[in-house]
């Protein structure tokens, strides 16, 4: 029989006993940031169940993990931990314990209704790297803007590219994004222009949440990647493309993008992924040896990005793709991200790049879908070219159980209007 | 009269009382690290000092800043807790005064000789940028790389071009670096090569420690920017030509330059540097309105870079140099920084970019010196083209007063061979 908790879950919930993603939230407005676990639509409180003396394994007996204000301490713990963790609490939630089931009181002070509750980063980020690492996504960005002809650069095959983001600027799922101003292209003989961008997009991404870190000096091999990887999360990468255009020669994108990410607040762990596993693309040219691992996985995730244009009631699903169109898988990211000896600390995170599928409505940025403003969006009485100010763009993911599912939640944001 | 300590400065020295950079370090292997200011070959200890009562202003009075294991608490306080803190060290340290010169116990215990101490990073570093703001450099690297034809590219002149680095890799000065492994460009149709970096160079920088913040969202006014910078660092952006050559396009540089970056352990005041401020180049282009500045102030900071080359007692010098050549200046860089809303957080570093001068003497890196190695250079004995395993790259860097220098110590670091 299927594991089932005594908490009521509908079918179509993300957060059954199978998941139990961690996120880190305060019960009340006044209350300390405590780490929790999703079930349902209640957050269990890792404070409380900590305090109960209830983590009574080897591993996690008296450790303060979850006397902290982020998952860092606990993501540093490793894989161990992790399974002693998840192996308690779901336990500690089936409908056949009755420790919490069975203690109203007990159960009224450590299951919060999620609605009650406000969510913040789960983590505490030292480092934010974003990758490149779909090729349809590489395709597409080539031929915008460099034609048909090789539009995806030799090294893209060679080496999963990417570039440091800004972690200061990450940001919980729901918090408004101010329109960045910045300069654009300049047209002509003139100078560049300044004011709002005129070209404000979304990045459809997911991002994996580093456990334990690495030495500086120290590169992790790639077929032990996976134990450095805690689990993963939406993120919106909001990209300003007149801004990231005009400065991106020959350094990189910096304004255009640093301006906030959104990251969805409910770390999904590997193990809860482990029953979604599927092959990577077939790679060619081969990777090179460091690259090259003896299982190739992904995961097979839905995900599905929705604009609420600014006063309309109704979203429109603009995009849907599959985690699983990935090119370089997460591990390969992470060992090519230390090869060179960079260290990654507990709590750092990597996005994936723009998760687009082969298909035309599966595309992960309005600049794809809109081939760069060329093929106006209708939105269900709503047109875009690129997101206007009060526009709200909301990413969901899951993967499909047999009987339930396994979710991500949303990860959302909505455009203000840049500060005059 | 000049201002002058009861604690005997040599001439020659970088930290005499009109100095007083902030640095943290740790007394014994087993103390906490706490806040420092060097003067002479002392370090007065900031925990002793404060536990004593001594800072008595209305701003530090009962401030737990230096009982901390980091300057972020002081750094975010702002120029007038600055002003205080200075006018209370250098009160306290003036020959006139007899506090702590007449009191042999209490010196014992908060000045301790900078010999003994192991010195540590000074703030923990919430992000690190890095700018490209020297022409020359700018200039030299074009002409490298895309020949004597327009050699920078127009978006040079208009925003002073940066990247994100990576905040976990910057180490203290005498850390050493482990030669990085990773990509190198194809030759032919070969698929890349693989194996340590064989063009390993330093760049001489100097970088910004921010002071207070700013809020998400919400831009720093050029005019403003001093207010938001503590003081400078010696910078070394340790970088791979050979892998920076191969990933950085679209992107720009990452594992070219993640393995390690290092800076000085004391960071010099504006105020301390405010009697070296001299004028910035003209900008040609005129710079648009919000990188504008009433006052354009460079600073007079004599800069040198040393090879001690491996094997060798003596170190050559290859480079003298100076900060005033800067075209970009640091408060237009970081009113750039902030103009999308991205959040600066106290305690986060942005570095200048390669300082090179006009002369063939005053480059700020190998690959300029050397010109992509085609002209090696002779370091009283040996050749370089790059760096080797075991060469010691060692920078410093200070300001000539009228009987004294204002200087930065130095930035050094030894190349380890890369791990099999
Ligand atoms: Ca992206
Ligand atoms: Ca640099
Ligand atoms: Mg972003
Ligand atoms: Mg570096
Ligand atoms: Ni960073």
């Amino acid at each position: 029989m299927a594991l089932k908790s005594f908490i009521e879950v509908h079918p179509d919930s993300h957060f059954p006993i199978q998941n139990l993603p961690y996120g880190v939230f305060k019960p009340e407005p006044e209350s300390q940031p405590r780490p929790g676990v999703a079930i349902g639509d209640y957050v269990l409180d890792l404070y409380e169940i900590a305090s109960a003396g209830l983590f009574d394994g080897p591993l996690l007996k008296g450790s303060d993990c979850f006397h902290q204000p982020t998952l860092n301490k606990f993501v540093a713990m490793g894989r161990p931990a992790w399974r002693e963790a998840r192996a308690t609490i779901q336990k500690l939630l089936s409908s056949t314990e009755p420790a919490l089931r069975d203690n109203a009181n007990f159960r009224g002070k450590s299951l919060i209704p999620v609605s009650k509750v406000e969510m913040l980063l789960p983590t505490n980020i030292g480092d934010y790297t974003d990758f490149f690492a779909s090729l349809h996504h590489a395709t597409n960005c080539g031929i915008i803007f460099r034609g048909k002809e090789n539009p995806v650069p030799l090294n893209w095959f060679y080496l999963p590219i990417a570039y440091h983001g800004r972690a200061s600027s990450v940001v919980i799922s729901g918090t408004g994004i101010v329109r960045p101003s910045g300069q654009a292209y300049p047209l002509g003989d003139s100078p560049p222009s300044f004011g709002p961008s005129q070209k404000l997009d979304f990045e459809l991404e997911m991002a994996a949440v580093v456990g334990p870190g690495n030495e500086l000096g120290k590169p992790v091999d790639v077929n032990e990647a996976a134990d450095h990887i805690f689990g993963l999360v939406l993120m919106n990468d909001w990209s300003a493309r007149d801004i990231q255009r005009w400065e991106y020669v020959p350094l990189g994108p910096f304004l255009g993008k640093s301006f906030g990410t959104t990251i969805s607040p409910w770390i999904v762990t590997l193990e809860a992924l482990e029953p979604f596993v599927c092959e990577a693309p077939k790679q060619d040219p081969p990777p090179l040896l460091y690259l090259a691992e003896e299982i190739s996985r992904n995961y097979d995730i839905s995900l599905q990005v929705q604009i609420k244009p600014a006063g309309h009631d109704q979203a429109s699903v603009v995009s849907n793709t599959n985690f699983k169109y990935l090119y370089w898988t997460l591990t390969q990211q992470l060992a090519h991200h230390t090869v060179n000896g960079c260290n990654l600390r507990p709590g750092d995170i990597f996005g994936t790049g723009t998760l687009s599928g082969p298909e035309p409505d599966s595309l992960g940025c309005l600049m794809e879908i809109t081939w760069n403003g060329e093929r106006p969006l209708s939105l269900n009485g709503a047109t875009r070219k690129f997101l206007e100010d009060g526009d709200e763009v909301i990413f969901s993911g899951f993967c499909k159980g047999n009987g339930y599912k396994v979710g991500f939640g949303t990860c959302s944001g909505k455009v203000l209007p840049s500060i005059p």
